[in-house]
């Protein structure tokens, strides 16, 4: 049987799943999450609730909003090997390959790791989106050679992993806006990372597996490397004034300007990208930074002006976590935090409706030879 | 844009990429890795003659394959870092879950790591190919409470490889089944963990990130984990009166029978099982264990009358790890090791010209909700 099947590069336009989770419906430009527009739910929920509307198909009420963050909490705590592990790893690890080996090591604590159910998976789900902020922060301090910061848990879920991350109690406007950046992260359809998670759990792999397949896809700077790419770009315009001519130079060089442009959205701006930019004003604004913001602006204009192009959500997410005090080896890391419950969500939804991967390819190579030896 | 395209389910008959590395033709029967039949190659060369064919693009002359030996044996070590990370794992830890936090931390010690270029790939594909046998072998024994055992350099790759996992110099007849059993996994067109790696390496993330993501995918026990279902039917059947009874009770019990069937060659017999099919006959007589081998053929004509399904590798790589003295909970760490070249030459391919992985869905769910809190 020939394979006559058009090859579309990067399966782009191929549909490769169902999914009841999420739809970039780019005509009305909405992010719909389960029948909700995600820019709605980031300015009327919090991430806690967007957390359970995943996991168990609606928002939350207040009492199951309050157990979900008391389960949550019950799991906060890391096993002390993996902190060793942690410790073990050379101090030039990238954050990233940090987490993916924490998150590898921590399957082997789970004593339902290999129970896919509906049931189970959430349970796992909740482990992890309680461990992994703890991963995430003392992974960094760790590599500082510093001690591992302990969760607190009277502060808010967000408000906790903000903490962990700067050793420092946020303000409720720090916090706040942390948590709308943890939701307009959450879930996004079918980015790499979740698209490789799903591959890998379509195997009968399981969640802890899938979800480090996901750290290594985030890591590549066409994903979520970005944000990090952004604000590392901004540092080196230094203000407002040098913003303009740094771009030009780097588009003059053919360097990829990061945090413009999206596969899916195209021309138009990511709408996740307006909140951020608002978060980013009235951050600015409160610490004294509104030379930040006038920056980031001046480089919107100046991409779309010479290349038509829109920033995308890491392009004002970055200047966001570093006015939170957040280092920029952790953007990224925190990317995967807030979407580990997205990544969860579509392997739950795999393993209910199981189909393995297993494409072809068109073979470019020569044919018919033959080895010399015998 | 509306999207019209049909949904294939798990992506079948979808070209997911080009390559020149390999080809399944179902019609002619035959696997092709870079023009070669792997049949062909699999009872003419070595497993190192493969993976200079794979890694470089042509079957290595003598010197090229010394070279590539010396190569290979000078990055034998793993540090002692990694050692204690297995260490610190949970003795109850999957072997594949080991072998994947192992490969991520190693991550941290390649001080290429960042380099996509061909050569720097190139290079870690040998550091890796070198390392993962050891990581292999050394996480089983450290799990049992062993010392790990160190590599030796006066033995063939795959020799050693064997003697690290059994701590036993292999004759010379298990050494040659043990490299033709690498040779057969070694590289096979698009399955699950190569999909995977290629997913993940699509996002400029490294080598080792993608190979992690293999390792997850072959866990899946739709995957990989099928070799070691295999074995533990056979042992579960005993003897050779024993395995019809078992597989007419397991179908009556609508079980799924691990070893048979495969999404491409369909009704077919995989050519690889054919050639361990051999491999285990001549083994069973060496040892005595003919019972062994018509064991498998009892279970093979069973599933050919009562399914019209054909043994693939696993159904028969299972017997031959067996009499090889293989811990059954290696075979699938074994079966990455032997693919982390095809894997490795996919990751070079796809860095080489490079398309970003995102499909889209088909969305299932419902719209136009809003959340009632505010």
């Amino acid at each position: 049987m020939p394979i006559e099947q058009d090859y579309r590069p990067g399966l782009e336009g191929v549909i490769a799943s169902e999914t009841s989770l999420s739809f970039l419906d780019v005509d009305a430009e909405e992010i719909v999450i389960r029948g909700y527009d995600l820019i709605e739910l980031a300015t009327k929920v919090s991430y806690l609730d967007i957390v359970g509307l995943l996991l168990d198909g609606k928002l939350p009420n207040e009492a199951e909003r309050e157990s979900l963050e008391k389960d949550l909490k019950a799991e906060y705590d890391i096993p002390e090997a993996v902190i060793s592990i942690l410790k073990a790893l050379p101090k030039d690890t990238h954050a990233m390959d940090a987490l993916r080996t924490g998150i590898s090591a921590l399957a082997g604590f789970d004593k339902e790791l290999e129970d896919r159910s509906r049931e189970a998976n959430r349970r796992k789900a909740i482990r992890l989106l309680a461990k992994v902020p703890a991963i995430v922060a003392n992974s960094y301090h760790i590599k500082m050679g510093k001690s591992p910061i302990e969760p607190r848990k009277d502060l808010s879920y967000s408000a906790n992993f903000l903490y962990m991350i700067t050793g420092r109690v946020p303000s409720e406007s720090e916090a706040k806006a942390f948590d709308q950046s943890l939701m307009v992260y959450s879930e996004h359809e079918m980015p790499n990372s979740t698209f490789a998670a799903r591959v890998i759990a379509s195997t009968q792999s399981d969640l802890y597996g899938a979800l480090t397949g996901s750290v290594a896809s985030l890591k590549g700077t066409l994903h979520g490397g970005a944000n990090e790419a952004v604000m590392k770009m901004l540092l080196e315009a230094g203000d407002q004034s040098q913003i303009e001519p740094l771009i030009m130079k780097k588009l003059k060089n053919k360097e990829r300007i990061m945090g413009f442009g999206h596969r899916v959205y195209m021309k138009k701006m990511d709408p996740r990208a307006q909140l951020m930019k608002q978060a980013l004003l009235k951050l600015a604004d409160e610490k004294g930074r509104h030379d930040l913001y006038e920056m980031c602006e001046i480089g919107e204009d100046v991409m779309r002006r010479e290349k038509g192009l829109y920033p995308n959500l890491d392009y004002y997410a970055a200047p966001v976590y570093y006015l939170l005090d957040i280092p920029i080896d952790l953007y990224t890391p925190v990317f995967l935090a807030a979407r580990t419950v997205g990544i969860s969500a579509h392997v739950i939804e795999q393993h209910e409706n199981n189909r393995l991967f297993r494409p072809r390819i068109r073979y470019m190579g020569p044919r018919n030879l033959h080895p010399r030896r015998s």
